[in-house]
């Protein structure tokens, strides 16, 4: 005899009466296989929102922090900040006849950028700095929404905010169904993310953290504004993630999705908190729907998080196991 | 003949339905007297919660701002923070023999709380640096949060968190169950105000912004902690203010409540932009059930916000006149 339990008889007549679809039509991450990442998240959600699981998180600590650059969305061949700066060193250069004999923007304006960039940090804050700053905060939104709304990958000729996950949006969406608060802990520039964070993944200015520059406030001709300076605040990477983390939250998360060792110390701060936690690490290992690279990459380099996952207890994702489908659709933004 | 409006029909019905006390049990704001500043908030939020009004605003953009020490809850005869430093000074006397004469801790120890204030701002980072330094976030916090459950207004004989306004937690909830975010933007220490914020005013830790030391992220006999450095890292007050808000929040809030020119800025940065704006600041002139100060006090004062509120269409807030109450049931938060 078979003894049919209650849930699993509801189920028998569920399906009878042809409610199977809708069911399945519910399930709030039909991007993600079936697998062990799958089954951490939806057991993770459910012990934390049951008040009489001894796991349970009050609603007001329920913090979800992720990194963006390769975690929320794609970030090879180079950062997409890094393109959209490229980009206005391009535009701005009519206006700085100094740079085509200053490095490293004379490198750049003749399209070499490895040799723009073998100047290191220093030659990337020098780019940052000059498209990032000495304009208001309002001029630099505007700037930076225009080239978003235009712009497009090298290589899949995609918008950059097209490049955005698709399981990891229905991850954000089902953690805040859930009484989730998720933040954006990114080393990009906050200002940057601001601008495109709240439409293209929900999250709106204030919950988003990152590295920034000075800023100031003034009254320009009985206007007052926000002034952009040539002075970096805060780098939020890193060891810098927990500080960020603390500065801007001010309370330890419960939940940490990163991709790349600078995640490694948000993830190390995140889980070594007292009670349940939850760790997690994108892997890209999919070159054929999007990039593979790890240990060896200039970008999103990953090697402690590979080798000290198991030992902390951290999800490896494979994005090409774990995933059916990478990028969301495109038409989700045409309106 | 009387002409009875509609609404007033319905007063007179539910008055003889034994409904007017369930009419006034249900006002949001017992506590501010019928008056100009109860009637700007009341009009305020409801033009920009109807979809239909010109005024409307979206909820991502319902950003409100409140001051703390003089708005939330009381700043006399000195602040409370520095209250707590001064205790935590004469706590930790016995671990620094050499304050027995090093200023302005000796003063300070001696009880001569003006001749160790004389060395004005230096002498105040001084004391802060030696008492909210040098130890790890959550020591601090539960240092703070030990001290605040316990230490009393040498005057009022309350505890601290006891002297929060009911007419402002009246307000925050009205606020937000309007679809309102509250935020606290203070010149106060912001993880000092994080620790009672939430349970005293509803307001979550990611939702206060303040003044901050540097902090460092260390991993102490494999235990992640961060390390609280005696330097300044922000202050959160005049043209610190909008900063603070556009570094944390990253929104240009739409209401901003003050209590003293610290506040201008921020009022002056609300009240300045696009669409429906409103911005208020709260009189101390109620030397009955409270203090009475303003131009000449040097803890919480007022020159510019009265001489240039009405120019910028500010709404002073009458103490005295326009609450009906001023502090909070103590009872409220004995559990």
């Amino acid at each position: 005899m078979v003894r049919v339990t209650a849930p699993r008889a509801w189920a028998v007549l569920a399906a009878g009466l042809g409610l199977a679809a809708a069911a399945q039509a519910a399930d709030p991450l039909p991007s993600w296989r079936d697998g062990a990442p799958r089954r951490a998240l939806v057991e993770f959600v459910a012990a934390t929102t049951t008040p009489t699981d001894l796991r349970f998180v009050r609603p007001a600590e329920r913090i979800a922090v992720f990194d963006n650059d390769g975690t929320l969305w794609a970030e090879q061949p180079l950062y997409f900040q890094l393109a959209f700066a490229l980009d206005r060193v391009k535009a701005l250069a009519p206006m700085h006849p100094e740079w085509k004999t200053q490095e490293p923007f004379a490198s750049l304006l003749r399209g070499n950028l490895k040799a723009a960039l073998a100047g290191g940090e220093h030659a990337i804050v020098e780019i940052v700095m000059a498209t990032h700053a000495g304009m208001t905060a309002d001029d630099f939104a505007a700037v930076a929404k225009s080239w978003l709304a235009t712009a497009r990958h090298p290589q899949t000729k995609r918008r950059y905010v097209d490049m955005v996950y698709q399981p990891m949006l229905e991850l954000l969406g089902y953690l805040r169904a859930n009484g989730y608060k998720t933040f954006i802990v990114s080393g990009g520039g906050v200002d940057f993310l601001r601008v495109f964070a709240e439409e293209a993944y929900g999250i709106p200015p204030e919950q988003v953290v990152g590295s920034g520059i000075e800023v100031k406030y003034a009254v320009q001709d009985s206007r007052p504004v926000i002034e952009r300076l040539p002075q970096i605040d805060f780098i939020d990477d890193k060891a810098g993630k927990p500080v960020g983390i603390h500065r801007f939250i001010g309370r330890r998360p419960v939940l940490a999705f990163g991709n790349s060792d600078g995640d490694f110390e948000m993830l190390e701060w995140t889980t070594a908190g007292p009670g349940t936690r939850l760790g997690l690490i994108l892997h890209h290992d999919d070159a054929a729907r999007e990039w593979a690279y790890d240990r060896e990459s200039a970008v999103g380099r990953l090697v402690r998080g590979l080798d000290e996952a198991e030992e902390h207890g951290w999800v490896i994702v494979s994005m090409k196991d774990d995933w059916i489908r990478v990028f969301a659709d495109p038409a989700r933004t045409r309106r």
